[in-house]
């Protein structure tokens, strides 16, 4: 009764988001598809990161984060964000700083930034908890991209439980 | 530049599923919204569920719970595991017990059957983290349910950050 993993987790629901970091002067962002609402009251974020992750460091010493939800048709920019690379990804796409000073891409349908609050373990991530201290709603036309519509990513799972 | 926080978190991309526990012969399931994956080795899951909830308590019991999928057009069984009732809401739905007897819906696109491995604070809710041991994908045609397509729930968000 047990499915290959990789497709049985497809069936969970996940958006695409590029999370944004930043700590004097040092930016950075990355494609994440593990960030959920945990907490009304405050309202909290949760993002699962891998702790080896550039961008984990520059979080913990900054303590805060922005959450940039990707359209459905932005594939090109979770790649762009996604890739493996040590050059500057932010170089090339427009962005600003609001209150916290994460990145915040211009062209996203909304977004969200959060103070840390807190983090616990999570298997071979860590997961980080955030209060959600501002956000923007600026296209209302716009459908979030949806993990399970992205490419495979089937390497990444086990064969069998 | 700040949204309301309704309609701002609608933007996140959340699934639906019922949420089964179980120990010493008592069961119990409700809906719920924020689960994701957090980690590949071991797969892991993370559940966001308010710690007053009389499932809180049966799930640390008996250290297990199932993640049951919905499909879109189950909104009917979303409102009967999401209602509050005292009433046993698993004697109207066919269910059955796999590995770790935590209740599987018999009808329903995609399972997942977790043991609980440790929680954190998140605000006014814990965040379990559990340990996928089973799990099965049963019906390759279902579109699984988007919470942004099911109903208004703004009054459960404040006003402004």
């Amino acid at each position: 009764m047990t499915d290959q993993p990789a497709e049985l987790f497809k069936q969970l629901t996940h958006g695409v988001y590029v999370i944004g970091v930043g700590y004097e002067g040092r930016c950075n962002a990355f494609t994440a598809a593990w960030v959920m609402q945990v907490s009304f009251d405050p309202l909290m974020l949760a993002l699962s990161i891998h702790p080896h992750h550039a961008s984990y460091k520059i979080l913990k010493e900054g303590g805060v984060f922005s959450v940039n939800v990707l359209r459905a048709d932005q594939q090109g920019l979770a790649r762009h964000f996604g890739s493996p690379t040590s050059t500057d990804k932010l170089a090339a796409v427009p962005w600003h700083a609001e209150r916290t000073g994460a990145p915040v891409l211009d062209d996203v349908p909304a977004w969200f930034e959060c103070t840390f609050n807190h983090e616990c373990s999570a298997g071979d991530h860590r997961l980080i908890v955030g209060q959600v201290v501002g956000g923007a709603w600026l296209d209302h036309s716009a459908t979030p991209m949806n993990y399970r519509d992205t490419g495979d990513s089937s390497r990444l799972y086990p064969d069998g439980f």
